[in-house]
């Protein structure tokens, strides 16, 4: 098993029958101790947050699964919070794919101008490269394009499949009196270059609600998990 | 005449025949005395920038005027710096409709991960929103759509123009071997809603190149103008 990369709250490693291995750490991104699925660093750490993302990943990516959604999903072992995947080959250095359903963070950084804080959005996709260096830059279909990141098909099947994930995981959060306010993706090209769900879908990477109240994703894994 | 506006490169007055006046300012968007089309306030004052912004858009104006391009343009007093122009409706509180043949500026802050500095672009069209307070934020067209700011059809309309006025104002610069590297447009609805150039087209609007070097907006004048 030959560590392939370090990121922030996970390390990649490359297995011997060519499928690697995520190793979810207990860090979380943010800033000075406060959690923020925006930030581009680690802000804090909590003993069990890798498990706890893991444990919320393997349920989600096993009922898109279910729903014939292609992620790059294998298996996971909790106790070890690793998760087994399949190589998958991002585009360009790799994007993120947000849906929002309410105006919240970076949204309301930018067009605070015409939107009001916590709005309903209708399912808004919208693409961010992965540049830590130059804040995660938002990315019109028009310069993906233009830069070679991907084609207008390509483009068109990422927004179709994002609002597909975000919606099932939007009715799973609804079913516990949860809602959903935004969600970040990335996607892959798996297996026979098929576009596949990479990553994971964690409280770390989206943000919920519960009674106007923003929940934690130690805490939301608990609500969606518990019986 | 009512002073109605007070902005950083020009002033906007209303004249009693319902159209508008627009004086010239000698007043150049910048930083620390560096000049900035791109800046979101006043770094630099120079004598004659107001009567020599005006005079190029004069006759960049007349030239679109004669390709039956709508403009809202009228007439001009060079001696006075005034322009008198009819009144026109913008989307939103303003745009910013950008036009690239080469990567430079923010485009590079943005995707530098993926462009080099000076690749051509192929006349890439991109929106920004007016908002000073959240340095002009980039919007795709999605968002654009969904705030109510443009419709999809206005939003197509302001990508054809843009590629059209900018590809008119880089044939007349390349007739002085001067080449048009960005430029920024404004749109608004004039007469019967019909969509129609705004504002001006100076040196203060576009980053224009000779010999590989960065022309200064008073020069670029001279340099257009000359006989």
């Amino acid at each position: 098993m030959k560590l392939i990369a370090k990121g922030k709250t996970k390390d990649l490693y490359e297995l011997e029958d060519g499928n690697y291995l995520l190793k979810f750490k207990d860090d979380l991104t943010g800033e000075d101790g406060v959690f923020d699925p925006g930030a581009n660093k680690v802000g804090l750490t909590i003993e069990g947050a890798g498990r706890s993302g893991l444990k919320l990943t393997k349920y989600f990516f096993e009922i898109l699964k279910n729903k014939g959604i292609p992620t790059h999903y294998i298996d996971s072992n909790i106790e070890e919070a690793t998760m087994t995947v399949k190589p998958a080959k991002v585009f360009g250095n790799g994007l993120e794919v947000i849906c929002r359903y309410r105006a919240v963070g970076s949204f309301i950084r930018r067009y605070g101008m015409y939107a009001k804080e916590g709005q309903p959005l209708d399912a808004y996709v919208e693409i961010t490269l992965k540049d830590d260096e130059r804040n995660d830059p938002l990315i019109t279909e028009d310069a993906l394009h233009m830069l070679g990141i991907l084609t207008r098909d390509e483009y068109r099947i990422l927004k179709e499949l994002t609002i597909k994930i975000s919606n099932v995981i939007k009715e799973e959060l609804a079913k516990k009196a949860i809602e959903l306010y935004d969600i970040k993706l990335e996607f892959g090209r798996i297996d026979n270059n098929q576009i596949a769900l990479i990553d994971e879908i964690s409280g770390g990477n989206m943000r919920a609600y519960k009674d106007g109240k923003y929940i934690e994703p130690l805490e939301l894994e608990k609500l969606i998990l518990e019986d």
